[in-house]
């Protein structure tokens, strides 16, 4: 009996998780570690029990499902996403490759049948970075790419520390975070752009990533009143970050359509409505398929807050916090996925994440690739995200394939 | 003996009230209805029953500190400011006209001199509208120009209401808010602008306000993925409040040198790194000596605000929640106010306040008037703010001259 994905037991359990944090316009809202994240790692790690899965857990809450192989030493597949969500979050950015991993699991025991090599399912902690930044936070420390301490002590705008959100959700697993001597990597994921939908086109192969670089700018001004300062005497720290914010837009706009920036977080002091505010902050992130495009991309927008900041008198400083990509996916692997695509008689279509994945943490450590299926009116970080359950199905299924040609 | 001002005095008390929520930076940070509003309340009622004026206390918190008169049913010359402060507050915007009222009740008890007309000292609560909107609340509550009602409703960022802050800082007084029969109102302020200073003169003799007109706005666009989504999909509502920032700020520029416009609040949603934001909300204010211009200065705004709507295909709306002035000031109450200046040979000159004062509320009950001694550099709700011993103690000589003359 060939494995094959089960269209409604997949559909099913990913709307049974969108239930856990379920917004009333329709989305979800589990921030990392919070109490809606920990149920729905409950619920996850409840399903995998039921399979008979091995669960580890690191000290950062990553979490390992593993299937155990005919050759338990072999190296693991592994695959993935995370099911952490943005406040605006949508049912599929994230689930959608954590259970179609699940759905894979479910098939092989369907189909009765036991892979050589391991495999290991894996929900990664903190994969939106908007509640703890940066981004990729669990995959970051499994890769060495930041230290378990530096996370530990990152805090959330309400001051909570990873370290105390992770013993608060219960989610502080025993494993020192490293890597696991995985054969490779393998993530499912919804596109989140209109690409494939536009096309027609049934399966996204991700044969790499953009380079994103991501920074802080804190604008100083000097406080005032509103009342009595004529204009030509305040150095309104809020003017001056609106100016940076379009400034922001229009690197973007100068290097469309493979550009990106947003200023996306600010906070203003000190926000009361007598006083010429005189400390902003913000983050902003520049990305581009070319790592040199966005390179230069920061540079011009340097060069535009020193005008902003010399015209205005204010001071700027701006503190870059991260960055990742570029990455180049294994192109024996993106080979694999496509060559399973095609056999399934689906179209497929090379494609740049433009998003961060965790996918780009695993890639210095082992082969990675990922797969991407449509995402309708490429709507995404949005409660109206959405995949047709036929397309997920799609998309779990050529995954499984990919999974049993390597596994043997 | 004539009553005459103890500037050591005056100053000494300025700087103890300074210490109750003193900040780093050398201002004083005392929110309305706060710890700190309380314990200066606690302080300056300390200060009041030695010299055994009675205290009367209304439900908003207004603070009234009564010396008798010779004829006590004749209608009281009352005067006072305010003690609570904006977060980057100075030590005296507000505590000046608090303390010189109170200096001059001293003055009074040390010349044994009992005037024929009661005098009352007032502090008022929440001037400042820094936690609390709107400004002027417990002067607006007094005079009927708000409900009781809807003030102790209004809640703070952190969803304490009015009510709850009144009660949890000890300050809902029993008395039902409404106007006292006063015969006048006289307030001390500082500048909290450069003129009296560049011009070299002592005393701003104030005939009146501008007209300000406060709204709040609501910039809703679309939630989506900094990452694949392109610049033309955006519905960006930080960017949008952006452009509105430097609107606001276009349209006091135009309206220069009598114009003011400002953006002072920010919120934004989600405010997290990866998403695109969709609802930034904003408080803004524009204000001009002629009311028209005013109005029009809104309404260049609204015009501003709705080509930037449709270019980005977001909503604005627009919710106006208060106005002040023009108010002009009692002629009469100006008149003696600069004759006891000249007296004294002190320079004066008439101006206009820009900012809201608690006289604002006052004048349609009683002829009102304000004073102001300069602030140097015309550094205001700053830590900065400063006016000098001489030039607070000149001040409230000027205001205890005229209370003598009109209190008989």
């Amino acid at each position: 009996m060939t494995p094959t994905i089960n269209a409604d037991r997949l559909w099913q359990s990913l709307m049974e998780m969108a239930r856990i944090g379920a917004t009333p316009e329709g989305g979800n809202c589990r921030l990392a570690l919070s109490a809606e994240d920990a149920a729905a790692r409950a619920l996850f790690l409840r399903w995998c029990r039921e399979l008979g899965l091995h669960h580890e857990q690191d000290a950062i809450g990553n979490m390992f499902l593993r299937r155990e192989g005919r050759q338990p030493t072999a190296g693991a597949i592994a695959f993935g996403s995370h099911l952490d969500t943005v406040p605006t979050g949508g049912r599929f950015d994230g689930p959608f490759g954590v259970l179609a991993g699940l759905e894979i699991m479910r098939a092989l025991d369907d189909a009765g049948l036991r892979t050589r090599t391991p495999l290991e399912l894996v929900n990664w902690t903190n994969e939106e970075g908007s509640r703890f930044r940066p981004a990729m936070m669990g995959s970051r420390v499994h890769a060495g790419d930041m230290t378990l301490e530096a996370a530990l002590a990152i805090t959330d705008d309400a001051g909570i520390s990873v370290a105390q959100a992770l013993r608060d959700s219960g989610q502080a697993g025993p494993l020192p975070p490293s890597p696991r001597g995985w054969a490779c990597w393998l993530e499912g994921h919804i596109e989140q752009g209109p690409v494939l939908e536009a096309g027609g086109t049934d399966i996204g192969i991700v044969t790499g990533t953009m380079h994103a670089r991501y920074f802080q700018l804190t604008v100083t001004g000097e406080p005032s009143h509103v009342g009595p300062t004529t204009m030509d005497r305040r150095r309104d720290s809020l003017a001056a970050a609106a100016e940076i914010i379009l400034a922001v837009e229009r690197v973007a706009l100068d290097a469309e359509p493979l550009g990106r920036a947003s200023a996306t977080w600010i906070d203003n002091y000190p926000n009361a409505r007598g006083n010429v505010a005189n400390v902003t902050r913000l983050h902003c992130d520049v990305r581009h398929e070319h790592a040199q495009r966005a390179i230069a991309m920061e540079a011009a927008l340097r060069q535009a807050i020193e005008a902003i900041a010399r015209r205005r008198q204010v001071q700027v400083a701006v503190d870059p916090y991260a960055t990742f990509g570029p990455v180049e996916f294994d192109q024996m692997l993106c080979n694999v996925l496509r060559g399973k695509a095609e056999d399934r008689q689906l179209s497929t279509r090379d494609m740049i994440a433009a998003a961060g994945h965790d996918s780009v943490l695993t890639a210095p450590l082992c082969p990675s690739a990922m797969l991407f299926v449509p995402s309708i009116g490429g709507i995404t970080h949005n409660p109206k995200e959405y995949s047709t359950p036929e397309q997920v199905a799609r998309g779990a299924q050529v995954l499984l394939d990919t999974v049993l040609e390597l596994a043997g």
